[in-house]
């Protein structure tokens, strides 16, 4: 029955087993992921950012027009007030402003325990150590427009910035051919937003990155866009900082044979609508109910307004895998490192301490992705790709900064010094050395 | 008197004066870096990587044997064995061992306050929502050969990450012709290194980025070096993570005019030492004070090792700048966000709530930069050419990331449900909106 319907349904999602031969063969072949920009998308951008930086205004606005079908004459064009943030805010449906503020109150609530501490402590000869945090001067946010703009990216990368102390946040969303999204506008004057740009690509990163006549220039760029922005960020890394460049969201969820196979059904669509390159994989080590959710899959499928875009990325990314169990489970976890990782089982306490990298972890049936995409506090702006090995969710963290302080008592330094002068010598470095020996007491 | 010394020692260092109408424009010229590497370089880069990608152990064999003229027929040749480290301590001096191991212990001692822990909090509704904290699988250490080894770098990138929790570090180290720098090894010993291999270079930063059949792949490459291992990094970001793209090193000294002369100008000097691109600058208000070190500089430059060097540092990137007084020092602190600040004044920490950008902040006359850089405990691999506007210095939290952590109780779920699904049907995600709506109690 079970290989039946694998052949049967070949085309909707793929079924892998790990006890296949070809097992780790094809979940390398489903996981491959070339982010890497080719020659000819690095020259345009190459391009653009050279000309913003020489030109300023003047290549920001002619890039947008081109590319978005604008035809602004002058920045103010491609600026949104805040008459204009607080009037989309004013005007949405009630229900819509109240999930928006509920949402932003919980976001606020969440960010505000990320909050690190200066500290410093003192040794016995009255030398100070420490650590100093500061928060980022002016933060830039790319928000992407185009094919879905997202109102919840907005709360999710300006509300830590705002936690973090930020003075000022510059937002950029492009709005091609003109159509702006009130829903963002909205989130924006909830979030406290300084200035909006209605400018995107590559242009937008260089002009975060350099500043213009118009747009004023940033400490750090965060905020996922398409591979024009990713080149764009990865090229200007040093200039400002950068969160991370991201890949194609992905879910991996993983079920105990418990959970309702239409809700794990939903859950992966949820992730798979988001476009053609998205990745939702189910693992469990109940093939009867894998079959089950397969059979959920079909029947739900054409009930989806998005479903040309779920069936393919189901069917170019999406997997359902059969492990022998739990422990299976945890290891190809950590292979793959997921940014979300949903763990649909009965006790997920239990499955914490062996979980090394997830960008986040939904515990439980009843914590469903998309409840931590919107509203449950978390950020959503989260390290794809496997870079989970690695990175962490958007955060406080990433809008402030640590300058490490020293503060030597006359004696501390004497003694420092000594210890320093036989170092500095070791590496040839002779007024390093000499430096530290004029603080050495006689 | 002034302006007779100025123009008399117009070729050893620069001064500069705020009253100047051109000050700006002259600061500006002594801070430009342009750290981009050039299409040459790009090309050689890629070259490499693609090569030890495909090719492995092999090409990473052949990019050594050309660089660093050596004559390896195998990796086991390029890789040091637990026991050269340990010999390598126990042979050293007792005074050169002695130091770095109390450098060691400082080190750790500091470090070992970086640790964040892991939090969770329960909402009344029995939502527990937190964030987990994982050390990184494995660290990929870079250690700069060739001019200068430093085996301070070696504990300042190892030691960290040995606290933050990594299970396994490896390191990478050039070594041209062959040279074997004793006091590194000792030092990759003493932070319990767990790989040692004699490689450089783009070639090694892709042995660690792609792993190889000897090298073992890492998740995070940190430390410094030239612009082909600046590139490289560059280039693998994303595939691993990265600390920084490291520019020439930087310190900013201010004076309160009552810091001995001769201390100041060793200070600069032991910036200007590392190499010509290296950028000393020393701001006053006194300029009398300022005329002193000047003179200071030019009794002492005779008599240093590395004179050529310094000289080269001082004519190119160095400065003494006359300011109007304290708070214009600040202004100018704040604009440069140097490497390192020097604060030789009498009450630094009146000073310490209004620098905002600064990588390490020494605090008095007696803190010199030099007793950082090997032994007070802050680590000495830091943000330079203005990024500690956006960065920190290396440390516990680069071994580390973080993993947000969801667990709705089913009146939680109800609860976010509804926001959710208001929020993801307003951004036409409707499978987002159906998942979510599923947890929705009747």
């Amino acid at each position: 029955m079970n290989e039946l319907t694998s052949e049967q349904t070949a085309a909707t999602v793929s079924r892998l087993s790990t006890s296949a031969a070809d097992f780790h063969q094809r979940l390398d072949a489903l996981l491959d992921w070339e982010g890497v920009s080719d020659k000819a998308v690095q020259a345009r951008v190459d391009e653009i950012l050279a000309s913003v930086k020489q030109h300023g205004d003047a290549a920001v606005i002619d890039a947008t027009n081109r590319f978005d079908r604008l035809s602004a004459t002058c920045m103010d064009e491609l600026r949104l007030t805040h008459e204009q943030l607080k009037h989309a805010y004013d005007h949405l449906p009630a229900s819509q402003r109240d999930a928006l503020t509920k949402a932003a109150e919980r976001i606020k609530r969440y960010h505000e325990r990320q909050k690190p501490n200066s500290w410093q402590y003192e040794e016995a000869d009255g030398t100070v150590l420490g650590q100093k945090v500061t928060p980022l001067d002016r933060a830039g946010i790319y928000v992407p427009g185009g094919k879905a703009a997202y109102p919840s990216s907005v709360l999710m990368n300006a509300i830590p910035a705002h936690v973090a102390g930020v003075r000022e946040i510059v937002m950029v969303v492009p709005t091609p051919d003109g159509v702006l999204n009130q829903l963002v506008l909205a989130a924006a004057h909830l979030a406290g937003v300084d200035y909006v740009f209605t400018i995107g690509g590559a242009q937008a990163i260089a002009a975060l990155a350099y500043g213009t006549e118009s747009v004023p220039r940033v400490d750090k760029i965060v905020g996922p866009g398409n591979i024009y922005v990713a080149t764009a960020k990865r090229a200007v890394f040093g200039q400002v900082g950068i969160d991370m460049i991201a890949g194609p969201s992905e879910i991996m969820v993983v079920s105990d044979g418990q959970t309702d196979p239409d809700w794990l059904a939903m859950d992966l669509f949820s992730q798979a609508e988001h476009d053609e390159d998205a990745q939702a994989i189910l693992i469990s080590w109940d093939a009867e109910h894998l079959d089950a959710v397969e059979a959920a899959i079909e029947r739900l499928l054409p009930s989806l307004e998005r479903e040309g875009i779920v069936r393919e990325s189901l069917r170019n990314r999406g997997a359902l895998i059969h492990c022998q169990d739990a422990e299976e489970a945890v290891t190809i976890i950590n292979r793959v490192a997921p940014e979300h990782l949903e763990l649909s089982v009965a006790a997920p306490e239990a499955w914490l301490d062996d979980i090394r990298h997830a960008g986040a972890i939904f515990m439980g049936r009843y914590t469903a992705e998309a409840l931590g995409d919107y509203c449950a506090g978390p950020n959503h702006v989260l390290p794809t790709s496997g870079t989970a090995r690695f990175s962490s969710p958007l955060g406080v963290y990433d809008f402030q900064k640590r300058s490490s302080i020293i503060h030597c008592s006359a004696a501390g330094a004497s003694e420092l010094g000594k210890i320093a002068s036989v170092l500095a010598r070791g590496e040839s470095l002779t007024a390093h050395a000499r430096s530290a020996e004029y603080r050495i007491r006689d």
